[in-house]
C-alpha cells in the first residue's frame, strides 16, 4: 500500500475490494504512461531528475506501455488502481529510481489529467462517428429525395411533407449534439498537473510547455478549484444525454412507423428479431434497445450530478465512480454511433404506404385556409370555414375531393373550381418555398449545406 | 436463431452484440432450470408431454443445472440469452423431446417468473443482512450506553444526547427501510407463468399448484398486465433507493464526525485509506464510497423508472434492461451490507472529545428556556430571556458558568442558585423521560425492543 | 421574529423571502391547529397548564380555525411559516397565555405532525379516487365485453385479445398502486410529537393518548430517528411515481390508438383540442399532458430523494422543501384522477375499425403452431414450420386465407382441412380458458373480482 | 375556442384547466407582441396585409403591450394561452382586420420565437448576476488574502493553503457555469418563424430580415426540426444544472466551516435564523436552502429531459411543461444570485480560528516529505519516513515541533536542524509559486486575470 508508513494495520480484504477501482480504470494506461513521461521530462528540465534517471524512467515506462499493448502487463493484487500499477511495475524494471516518478505530483492532478485525456480522446472519436452518422442522414434524404408523407403533430397527420424533410430533420438534431461535444472538449482541455494535492507544488515546472506536448491548449488557474472540478465530465455526460435523447425520439419514430397499422418502414431482416412463440413477429428491437438503453446516458448523468452536488472542497472520494459513469456512458455511445447508420440505410422506406396514408386524413385543410386567405377572407374566417368542411366530410363520411363545387360555396361563396387543384401533396409541399420548409428546392438546399458541414 | 423460419437473412453480428443479453441474464441460469422442471410438470399433467418424455427432459435439465454449477456449461455464440442456451443444451442432449419444452410458455412469461424469484431471493438475503446491521447498531449503541455527545439540527449544536440514542436512529432507518423491501418481495411472489406471449395460453394448466410447487403464494390475474408489468422490479429499486438514501447520511455523519475539526469517530486502520502525497491522511475513503456509490442505487431506480415511463402495452424489448438495473443495484447493496457492520463495529467513538464538545456551545439554553418555565414564564417570554442571556455570553466571551447570579438576575428576577445545577449534561439528558427520548432510561428500552424486532 | 433574543440584526428583506415557506405551508393550517388542541390538553393534563388557560387556548384556536375557513385568517409579513402566523394570532387574541402554547415541544416535531397529518389525509382522499378510476375500467370493460383487437408486444401485433382484457389490464396496475400508497400512509402514521427539537422533551406527556386522538396508530420510538425522518414523504412520492408511470402507459397507448393509421379509440371533443393552423386536427392532448406531467411527479420524486441522500443528522433546512414536493405531486395527482374516469368513459372504442386489424397481420400465427403441436409436432419444430408459411405469404401477398389446403400440406403432411377452423379470432381467444388469460370466461371472473376488491 | 369549426362539443371545464397554460405562459406577452410586431411587417412586405391594415394592428399590439405593463390587460376565462389572448384582444380593439394577424404562422412557431426569446433575456441577465457573484468573490480574496487556513480532502486536513486561493477556486468554477449559459444562448439563438406548423408555409416572407429585427442571428435550417425541438432548453437547463451543483457544494462548505468545531466562518446575522426552541442556534438557513433548493434546479434538468426522450416527431403537448421548467429554474438562479453576493460579502472569516487549525493536525507532512526529496531520498522513500514519524507522533501525543532532532534522525538520518524551519504555513504556502497555486503571488494574478475577466 503507497501510505503505509502512517499505519497499523492492512485494509480489510473486503474493504480492498470495495475501494479498489482498478477493473474500471485500467482503461487509462495509455494516459496514464503518456502523462508521466512529460512529468518527468519537466522534472528533469528543473533538476529534480537528471538525465541518466530520465532516460532509465523512459525506457522503463516505454516497456510497461508495451506489455498493456500486447497484453502481457500482469496486475498483482495490491495494485489498487492503474496508476499504483504502473509505478509498482516501473520500480520492479528499474529499482529506487523508480520511486522518484511521482516527485511533484499527487495522484490527485494525476487522475486528473488521466480522465481529461481520455475524455478528449472518446469525444473525438464520437465527432467522427457523428459525421457519418449525419451522412448517412443526407444520403438517405437524398436516395429517397421525392417521398411524399403525412407529417405529424400530437402523433395525428398534420400536413403533407417530404419524407426527406423529416429524415433530414435528425441530422440537424445530431448537428447540434456534435456541438454539445464540442463544448465539452474545451471544458476537459486544461491541463491540470502542477495542482498537487490541492496546494500546487513547490516544484517550479514548466506548466504551459508540459500542457503543449500532452495537447492541451490551456493550463488550469486554480489548484483547488480544478483538484475539485468535474465539471468537465458533467458536460461531457450532459452532451452524451442529448444525444441519447434525440436517438430515442429517433427511435420511437421508427417504431411507431414500422407498426402494421402505420407500415411506412420496414427494417432490415439483419436488423429485427422474431418472437419465441409468435412466429409472424418481425420486431424492431434494435430500435426499442436505443429508446431504452439511452436511460444508461441519461440516468448516468443524473446519478453523477447528484454525486457531486453536496460534495465540500476539494477531492472527496465519491469523485472515483466519475470513471464508472464515463465507461458506462462511452460503451453506449459506441454502440449507437456503431450500429445507427447501417439500421437506418439498410430499413426500406415505403413510398407507396407513404403516399396512401395522404388520402385519408385531412392533410389539405390547411391549404384550404391558404386558398380562403388568397381570396383574402382573413384567417381566422377561413380557419372556421374550413373546420365546418371538415365536420361536414366526417359526418358524410366523405373526403375533400368527394365533395362538388356546389358544397364548397355553401360554406363559403368564394370558392370557385380551382379549389380541386390545391388537393395535390407535392404541389403543396413545393409552394413551401422559404428557407428551412418541406419543398423539393429547400431539401436540396439542405443536402448542399449539411455535405459542407460534415465534410 | 429461434425465430429463422420467418427470416430470409441473418441477424448482422453487431446487432447480434447489441442485442445479447447474455453476460447479464446468465446469472438466471438456476430460476430457469427450476422453472423449466415444474412447467413440465404442469404439461405432463394435463397430457402434452408423457411419462417418458418428462423424465427424459427432467433428467437432462438437471444435468445442465449441474454443469452451470460446476461452471461446466459451454455458451455458443448464437446463445442470445440464458433461456434459449439451457434449450438449445438440452435438445443436444435429448434430441427432438428437447424441443417440446416451450409448448405452453412464450419468453415473455418465462423471464418474468425467473426474474421473479430472483427478486424473491435476492430481497431474502438483503433482509438477512440488515438485521446483521441493525444488530450491529444496537450491540454499539449498548457497548458505549452512556458517552454523552451533542445533537445537531443544521449541523449546529442542538442539545446534549447520548451518542447511543444517535446511533440507534439509524437502526430505526434501516428497519423502515427492511419493510420497503418486505413490501417489493410481496409485488415480486406473483406467479406469471400461464400469461404467454400476452394473451394467456389454451393449455388448461394448473397455474396454482405450478405456483406452490416454486413457492408463490399468488396467481396473476390479468395475463397482459403481468407481461407488461414491471412495478415489482420498480420497488424493488425504490426499496434499494430508501436504504441507500439513510446509508448516504450515515456516511456523511461518519465523514464530518472523522474530521480533525470534530475529532468524535475514529475509523479503524483497516477502513481508512491513506493519500499518495500526504503521509499524514487517514481519509474515510469507506463512507465517501458508500456516500457517493449510492447514487448507482438512485440513480438506477431513476434511469428505470424513465425506461419504463413512456412504453406502450405490452412487453417492449427496452425492458430487457431491467436486468442491467437489478445486477447494479444488487451488487452495491450487497457491498455496503458486508462493509458497512464491520466499519461501524471496528470504530473508535471517543467519549472525552464528544464529552468536551459539550462545554464550548450554549447547548444548555434549552434547558434555561425549561428552567423559567417552570418558574412559570411563558414559553416565549423565557425564549426570549435565554437568547439574551446567550448574547451577553457571547458579546463578552462567557460561557453560561462563567456568569453570576447577579448577572443572571438582570435578565430576570426568577433566576435562583439551583441554575447552576442544570449545567450538567447527564442530568438534562435523563430528564427527557418520555418515550423515544435521549434519557438512559429510554435507550434501554430502544435496545429492548430492537433485540426482539431483529431476532 | 421568533428567536429574536440573541441576535443583534434584523434579517435581510431578500433572505426573508427566500426562507419564507409560508405560500406553500399554509396549506397546513388545520392540521397545525388540530395538533395544538391535542397539544395543549396533554399539557394540561400534566399540570403545565392549567384549566383556565386551556379553555382560554382552545376557545382562541378553534376562532382562528374558523377565521382560515371564512376565509378571512390575515397574514402579517413577519409570519415566516403558517406555526408562526397561528401562534402570533392566538397572542393576539389572548395574551400572555399564547405564548404558553409552545411549551414541550419545537417547531422540528410540530411541523413533522403536520405534514404526516396531511400526508394521512391526502392517500386517504388518493385512495378513494383510484376506486373510482378503478371502477370505471371496470365499466368499460364490461361494456366493451366482446370487442376483439389486436393485442401488441414491440408494438407488432401478436395475438388476438379481447378488449375488455386489455383494459382491465390497467385496472390491475392501478391496484397495485393503490397498495403502494397504503404502505406510505402506514409509513406516515407515527406521532411525533414528544421528539422536541431533537433529543426529547423533559415534559411527560401521555404520547400514546395524543397520538389517538389525532388518530395515530403508533408513536415514534427515537427522537433523533423521527426529527431526521422524511422516509414516509419519499414513500408517498413513490407511490405517486409509480402512478404516475402506468398513466403515462395508458395515455402513450391513448395517443397511439387514436392515430389516423390505428383509428381504435376517438376521444370526445370534450377531452381532444384542436389546431390553430389545422383544422382538421382532433389532438388527444389531455393523455399527451397526462404523459408529459407524469414527470412532475416522477422527477419531484427524484429531486427530493437527492436532496435528502447527503444530508447529515438531525434536522437540516433543506428539508423544508419536502413541502414543495408534497404539494407539487398532490396538484398533479389530484388532476390525473380528477381527469381519467371521465376522459376513458367519453372515448369511443371502435369495434369494426379493431375488428378489422386483426385481418390484416398474421395474428393467428400462434394458433397454426398450437394446432401443429396437436398434431405432435414439437413446439420448435411447428414454430419453424408456422415461419415458413408466415414468410411465403408476405412474399407472395398473400393471408392465411388465402391459401388452399394443399399450399398449406407443402410446408407440412399434417394440415387438414381443419386448420381454415382455426382463423376465427373469437374462437382463439376463447380457447384460452386459463385464468387470468384473455377468454370471455376469464374476464367475466376478473370483472367480478374487482367489482369485490373496490367496493 | 380557436379551432371550434371542427368540434362538436365544448371542452370540458376540468379539461380545460388541466390544459390550460397561461398562468404560466402570460410571462412571454412582451416577447409575443414583440414577435407578431414583426411578424405583420414581413407579411406586409409580402403584401398580405395592406399598409393600412399594418398600422391598425401595429397601434393595436402597442396598445395591448401598455395595457400589460400597466397591469390593465384583463383575461377572459376562455383565454387558453397568452398567444390566443393577445389575439383575441386585438381582435377586440380593430375587429376583422386582426383576425389576419395569424396568417402565415402557426402556434408551434409563433410560441417557439417567444421562448427563443424568454431565453435568450434569462440568459443576458443570468450572465450579467454571474460576473457581480464573480466579483465579489474576488473581493472577498482581495480583502483576505493573506489568511491562511488548512486546505481539505477527504474533509481531512491535507495542506496549508491561502483562504483566498480557497474563495477563488469558486470563482473560476462560476466562470465555467458562465461559459455554459453563453452555449445555451447560441442554441437558442435560432429564429423559428417561418417553419409553420412543421412544414414550413407558402408566404415567402423574409425570414433573415425579420430575425435581425429581433435579434437572431440565424435562422432555423429544418422546419420539422425546429417545431420539434426543445435542445436550446435543454442546454439552458444544464447550464442552470451545473451553476446549481457548484452553488450547493459552496453551501455545503459554508455549513461545515460555520460549524462550532470548525469556526471558520461566522454568517452576518442578517443571513442567519434562529431556532424555536433552542435561543443559542444561529443557523446558516441561507446555505442549507441553497443546498436544498439547487435541487429544484437539478430535479427540473432530469424531468424535462425525459420528458422529451421518448417523443415522437414532431410537435407533442407533452412539450408545454418546457415553459413549467423554465419558470421553475429561472425563480431559484434568481434567489441564488440575488442573495449570494451579499450573504458571502458580510460573512466574517475568521483568521485566527483558521491559523490556530492548522496547529492541531499534521499539515506539515507534504513539506517534510519535500525536504526530504531536497535531500535526494526517492518520492516513495520519504512518503514513507515521513508517515512513520507521523504514526509516532499520534502514539505519543506530540506534534512535528515537539521532536528534537534527534527523535527525527531515528527516521532518517538526513534530517537537519533546518528541518524546523519548515512548519511555517505561511513560507510552504509562499514556496508554491507555480502557475494557479496557492502563494499570495499566485493569488494576485488571478485576482488581476478575473477582474479582466468579468469587467
Amino acid at each position: 500500500m503507497l501510505w503505509d508508513g502512517r499505519f497499523s494495520k492492512d485494509l480489510n480484504k473486503k474493504v480492498v475490494d470495495f475501494t479498489n477501482s482498478i477493473e474500471i480504470d485500467k482503461i487509462l494506461y495509455k494516459y496514464d504512461i503518456q502523462g508521466s513521461l512529460v512529468h518527468v521530462k519537466s522534472m528533469n528540465k528543473i533538476g529534480v531528475i537528471n538525465d541518466e534517471e530520465l532516460k532509465k524512467i523512459n525506457d522503463a515506462l516505454i516497456k510497461v506501455l508495451e506489455e498493456f499493448e500486447k497484453n502481457k502487463f500482469k496486475f498483482l493484487e495490491d495494485d489498487e488502481d492503474i496508476h499504483m500499477a504502473i509505478e509498482r511495475r516501473l520500480t520492479e524494471l528499474i529499482g529506487e529510481v523508480g520511486k522518484k516518478l511521482h516527485t511533484g505530483r499527487s495522484r490527485n492532478d494525476q487522475v486528473n489529467l488521466d480522465v481529461r485525456m481520455f475524455v478528449k480522446d472518446i469525444i473525438k472519436h464520437v465527432e467522427k462517428k457523428l459525421d457519418i452518422l449525419i451522412e448517412s442522414l443526407v444520403n438517405i434524404a437524398e436516395k429517397n429525395k421525392n417521398i411524399v408523407m403525412p407529417g405529424y403533430t400530437h402523433l395525428q397527420q398534420a400536413q403533407p411533407v417530404l419524407f426527406s424533410h423529416y429524415i433530414l430533420a435528425y441530422a440537424n438534431k445530431f448537428l447540434r449534439n456534435k456541438k454539445n461535444f464540442e463544448n465539452a472538449c474545451i471544458s476537459a482541455d486544461i491541463y491540470p498537473l502542477g495542482a498537487g494535492a490541492l496546494a500546487g507544488t513547490p516544484y517550479n515546472i514548466d506548466r504551459l510547455e508540459a500542457a503543449n506536448f500532452l495537447g492541451f491548449s490551456k493550463i488550469s488557474e486554480n489548484s483547488m478549484d480544478v483538484i475539485s472540478d468535474r465539471d468537465f465530465i458533467l458536460d461531457f455526460l450532459y452532451a452524451s444525454t442529448s444525444f441519447a435523447i434525440n436517438c430515442s425520439r429517433l427511435a420511437e419514430d421508427f417504431i411507431i412507423y414500422s407498426s402494421q397499422e402505420f407500415g411506412f418502414f420496414e427494417m432490415d431482416d439483419a436488423y429485427t428479431t422474431g418472437s419465441s412463440i409468435m412466429p409472424q413477429k418481425k420486431n424492431p428491437d434494435i430500435m426499442e434497445l436505443i429508446r431504452g438503453k439511452s436511460q444508461r446516458i441519461i440516468g448516468s448523468f443524473n446519478a453523477f450530478a447528484n454525486l457531486m452536488k453536496g460534495l465540500p472542497m476539494t477531492y472527496n472520494r465519491d469523485m472515483q465512480d466519475d470513471k464508472f459513469y464515463l465507461l458506462q456512458v462511452t460503451k453506449i455511445l459506441e454502440e449507437f454511433l456503431e450500429i445507427l447508420p447501417d439500421a437506418l440505410a439498410s430499413t426500406k422506406f415505403k413510398a407507396d404506404v407513404m403516399k396512401n396514408a395522404l388520402d385519408k386524413g385531412f392533410l389539405y385543410a390547411t391549404a384550404i385556409v391558404d386558398y380562403l386567405v388568397k381570396q383574402n377572407i382573413p384567417f381566422r374566417e377561413a380557419h372556421k370555414i374550413t373546420g365546418n368542411v371538415v365536420r361536414f366530410c366526417i359526418e358524410n363520411k366523405k373526403t375533400f375531393t368527394d365533395l362538388t363545387l356546389e358544397a364548397y360555396k355553401k360554406f363559403s361563396p368564394v370558392f370557385e373550381d380551382d379549389i380541386f387543384s390545391i388537393f395535390d401533396a407535392n404541389k403543396i409541399i413545393n409552394e413551401q418555398l422559404i428557407h428551412g420548409s418541406t419543398s423539393l428546392k429547400s431539401i436540396e438546399k439542405q443536402i448542399l449545406n449539411l455535405r459542407k458541414i460534415v465534410r
